[in-house]
């Protein structure tokens, strides 16, 4: 029987700065025969996140680093078109580690069934797939709580998992102030229901949290470190809780990047500051799904699509990440 | 009647750098009569801290500077010899912030009953007082907690402090590995059953914690800050725990230190850090004294006493924390 033939961008080089279009090849191959157990899922839409970029430098982080020559590895949502497993039959919708391709073959492993939401179409889906929105569920549940009449600070807020932050902020009655780069992206904040917003480009960003902020932070909820965590941490409350989701400012970067210089005020004001990724949480995930699957059902929850045309254009896209020139999130239609 | 005369430590400039003797006057004035509800504590033993240094700088911290003319805040321990309040009557045995003093008056709030220890002299008390022996119980207990099997790592080990939270995590059943500075401390630290000991005056830390944490760190106790956490920092385990107690090689220091450089890696091993000062935990108190004080009634805890005579002395003496020259917890006797 003719295989389907396979396209996959493999990791040629680790990036140095952004991404160049040299640092993956596109390579084509049949599709192997599956295996006992396996399925064969054809993936629609191929998920671009900065994590991306910290699994193919080549250093250490969460994960160990995609080796050269290897499929990127990505998240993804697809259609299951081969099955030897009964977890996942012909026709099942399901999200998952599927890699930068257009078939993954799987034994099951970090794949999902895609979550039952009602009225959500397969090409908005990757804005609030699990590693989207249960990032920002998990981060302001389980890692930097708040309560209703704290102030919230999310920086990249604009951004997939840091509008859905600031909107489950609000749910939860807590004045949120987000940060974001240029004036189309406040002003979308405000339309999420965001009580502020700060433009980091044009804003002085220590008046502007004084300012918004007057009674002090109590949660931050950081896509960023750098030179934004810096500011905020300069303003912390007392037993203030700091979610540590991404450091998207230093990814690119060639050099070894400064720590916090306020970090003392870690001791001064006794926060906590602590890392997560979202798959720390998964165990969770029923009771975390029960909450946001009724918030997406009735429309309280709102979010952008950012869709670029065709797998090819995967290496080159990824840095819209961190130029600041997506709008929502952003996916690639296979 | 004739009132007894006081002696007052009051802070005259904000020190720079170490402290000098200028920094602090002596002055001297009678003690006024009580009002209702106060007490009068005559100062036996003081106790000097790194924490002096902090409250000194004029800094905003997690209580307010001292302004200068004011009397220097710091704990002791005394004896209540005029009473106008029935909590504390004549001859009760106190501790709390008493100031750089020989006499304090007080409303009660900051004073408490000593601890009732079986066996342990007011000259040996200060070593084991709440602000020193729950300091460590707090910050292995509440803050950055660790089952037996895991790996602990105390700064500023053979300090009054980080010598007790060392013991602490050995009666855990944790691997216990302290760093201090210079091979006396390092000795006795294996005396106080430490597994392991890093001279960070000759050693090569990273290599040193490398060998002697074969296992990766889970828990951090942190005195010092500055290059010591980075190196530690670097060699967490994935959850690990960093407890911020003190970050004493910046407290003299007289620009701006860098944040750690190895600050990604909260992310990326989901490390949470967290800052504490012990009365954020009193409010949990009588369970940890039911812990704490049968260790110290069956011997199980031991420290030492570095007793500097006279009052006169405060100011000279405290400088002894930062150049590492004290040999136990630090005290004056008045």
């Amino acid at each position: 029987m003719t295989r389907p033939i396979n396209q996959q961008w493999r990791l040629a080089a680790h990036p140095v700065g952004l991404v160049r279009p040299g640092d993956f090849q596109l390579t084509t191959e049949p599709v192997p025969e599956l295996g006992d157990g396996e399925v064969l899922v054809a993936s629609r839409f191929l998920s671009l996140d900065p994590t991306n970029r910290i699994w193919a430098s080549g250093a250490e982080s969460y994960l160990p680093p995609v080796a050269i020559g290897e499929v990127m590895r990505g998240v993804g949502v697809g259609v299951v078109e081969e099955s030897r497993n009964a977890a996942f039959p012909v026709g099942t919708v399901v999200e998952g580690v599927l890699g930068w391709q257009r078939y993954s073959r799987s034994d099951g492993r970090f794949l999902s069934r895609a979550v039952s939401y009602r009225d959500v179409p397969l090409e908005r889906y990757l804005g609030i797939a699990r590693h989207i929105l249960l990032t920002a569920y998990f981060g302001l549940t389980e890692v930097a709580p708040g309560r209703s009449g704290e102030t919230l600070v999310v920086s990249a807020a604009a951004g997939a998992v840091g509008s859905l932050a600031g909107q489950i902020g609000r749910l939860r009655g807590m004045r949120v102030v987000g940060i974001a780069g240029g004036p189309a992206k406040c002003r979308w904040l405000a339309e999420l229901g965001f009580d502020a917003a700060i433009d980091y480009k044009s804003d002085d960003v220590d008046a502007a949290l004084r300012r918004l902020c007057p009674s002090g932070i109590d949660v931050y909820f950081d896509n960023v470190g750098g030179a934004i965590l810096d500011a905020v941490l300069a303003q912390m409350n007392v037993f203030g809780r700091v979610a540590i989701c991404g450091l998207i400012s230093g990814y690119n970067a060639t050099a070894a990047q400064p720590g916090p210089a306020n970090f003392a005020n870690i001791l001064m004001h006794r926060l906590r500051v602590q890392g997560f990724i979202v798959s720390d949480h998964y165990g969770r995930i029923e009771a975390a799904l029960a909450e946001v699957v009724p918030w997406v059902d009735a429309g309280m929850l709102r979010w952008k699509m950012d869709v670029v045309e065709g797998i090819e254009r995967m290496p080159v896209a990824v840095n819209k990440l961190f130029d600041g020139s997506n709008d929502g999130k952003l996916v690639v239609r296979v």
